[in-house]
């Protein structure tokens, strides 16, 4: 039988996912050059339909990476020369933070209680940082910074902001004109099998890496942002990419959009107030994020001392959840609510919760 | 009409792809954890079929990236602290060089004619040199280092020896007692989609690794080498991989395996001579790769003034060739021999080759 997967991404396919891959696979995707106009094509297809459903400016870059992970590597290696500031309040953006003393940048780091999320205050960075990291939605606690907030920051700073949407898209609408590095990968919001990230790039995020570039730095290899770029104006990738992978996102974005987004938005809130209405209302569960602000309403974490037995009930009933992540694995449950959860699903799961009997 | 792929990479998907594909969409593969159980039983399989299917020794970990591209660059990251040497004979065994250029190496290179390949004499490199680079098979212009000469190189030097396998392997059968990286992407002998590359790393190179580590050099982040030995103990991956690949690789790894090794070999063989065969009746053709002892049995690279024609004659009936690579693109034909090209296939396209009138 096959399961429901409610889990923070891998998630459950998109439901159009599956016809997409047998029709890939008669239009023999897997077996095209990278350097063919069939990819170019293909190629162009993904990029504007990205273009439309995010409302990406014509003068950002769209790229294509193998992870969310590898990104948070190329924006240091290719757009901070010396310095970084990184908002932390989970497992994720601490790994961002990570990432930069791995390159041996001045990185500095402004630790936040992970159930409040981040308050912006330019005394608390330093005047030289060159790039400002924050995680709108992060997967490891379903914070989410709300958009007033996240936005008000490019009024606060000169340096580029990069802005962690991994668990939010599609359903976070981001204002370009506040950010210059957005990126995710594909196997939350959208539903597709993991294996691609895409880093979206404005023309400020651009001049920083010219500059470390012209310094005589090493700005890495293939994945250097100059070649990412050159490739990119020509619709390819430096490597032979997850073709397939590029295929499906394109394909799946057109299915959002003729779904249209004001529906998927809306889906996606009223998803969300059932999941946190039936946590409310259960006597074994309580939201981790108390301010309603912060609660993520794409990845919904809740405390419960029964995680464990919780995961279990639902998994007899054919449901996968997420436990907590790292320490707090046996004290949490993580539940996806993204485009591939149907209204129907969700509150199938919800009954559940409310059912409970531990 | 379904196209027959005999272009170098991608190329046809081996004859088994599409039903693991659907098989691993009923297992709902792509809905997975990588952090799951299911994972890492995935990831166990697929890495004890590889080991089988290449003998590879205990000692060596097998670890999997996005790509070969990526691998020059984790190499060089990761286990040379200041000098390299590369012969170059052809388009990727330059790129591997540029790459240890794009990291601020000392990098050596040892330029040798394509049509001839490299000869390895210990006076040519330097001294202190950490690790000496190869191309088993220039998938650019076919040429093939001999596995004697090969593997002789490890009774000349002490240094690290690397060898791009991309377009040898499965026919290609290494002796690891000679190499301390073996790297190779799944688009071309093993016949999948792209998107994996597969670093297979011997214990010398590992101890360069903890060296260069311990000395307070930059590794890179989340590919380091170290982290990747960590998680792959664990049978895991540091980031989301690309699990459908990961899957995919040891289906089609098993399916080698029970077909027998020696008849792939035997046949990659007997198509190869037929091709060549063909090449030396042709009044339009010429083998690129003169000596026969460098001309590959997988890449089968032929000079022609009639490139294009014969692309699209073959093209007319259903079978899509390579083009020459950069500046051969219109002097050049390439054609890939992998394990996913039957006899009868490469008998056709060879009948086809002898019937042309151009």
């Amino acid at each position: 039988m096959k399961q429901l997967f409610f889990t923070p991404g891998p998630s459950a396919l998109y439901f159009t996912v599956e016809q997409h891959i047998k029709n890939a696979l008669n239009e023999q995707i897997g077996a095209i050059s990278h350097r063919s106009n069939t990819f170019t094509q293909l190629y162009s297809h993904t990029e504007s339909m990205l273009r439309q459903l995010l409302h990406i400016p014509d003068d950002f870059h769209v790229l294509f990476l193998s992870s969310a992970t590898e990104i948070w590597e190329r924006i240091i290696q290719n757009c901070v020369m010396h310095e970084s500031t990184h908002y932390t309040y989970g497992a994720f953006s601490e790994r961002f933070y990570q990432t930069a003393l791995d390159y041996h940048k001045k990185a500095q780091k402004l630790v936040y209680q992970e159930q409040e999320g981040p308050q912006f205050n330019p005394v608390d960075w330093s005047k030289k940082t060159e790039l400002i990291a924050l995680t709108q939605n992060e997967t490891s606690t379903g914070l989410s910074v709300p958009d007033i907030e996240l936005h008000a920051l490019r009024d606060l700073t000169t340096a580029q902001i990069a802005v962690d949407a991994v668990s939010g898209l599609p359903y976070y609408q981001a204002d370009f004109t506040s950010i210059d590095h957005l990126y995710f990968s594909v196997q939350k919001g959208f539903g597709l099998p993991a294996g691609l990230g895409v880093w979206i790039v404005s023309p400020k995020a651009v001049a920083a890496y010219r500059q470390i570039k012209e310094s005589g730095h090493s700005t890495g290899s293939y994945h250097d942002l100059g070649e990412l770029i050159e490739k990119a104006e020509k619709k390819q990738t430096p490597e032979t990419p997850n073709v397939f992978s590029i295929y499906l996102l394109g394909k799946v974005a057109e299915d959002m959009l003729n779904k249209g987004m004001k529906q998927i938005l809306n889906e996606t809130i009223y998803k969300s107030t059932v999941l946190y209405e039936a946590i409310k209302q259960s006597p074994y569960l309580k939201p981790y994020i108390e301010a309603e602000k912060n609660q993520s309403k794409t990845v919904i974490v809740t405390e419960t001392p029964y995680a464990t037995e919780i995961i279990q009930v639902l998994k007899a009933k054919g449901m996968v959840i997420g436990s907590g992540y790292g320490k707090n694995k046996n004290s949490h449950i993580r539940i996806a609510n993204f485009p591939a959860h149907s209204k129907e699903q969700i509150e199938l799961l919800a009954d559940y919760l409310l059912d409970l009997r531990l």
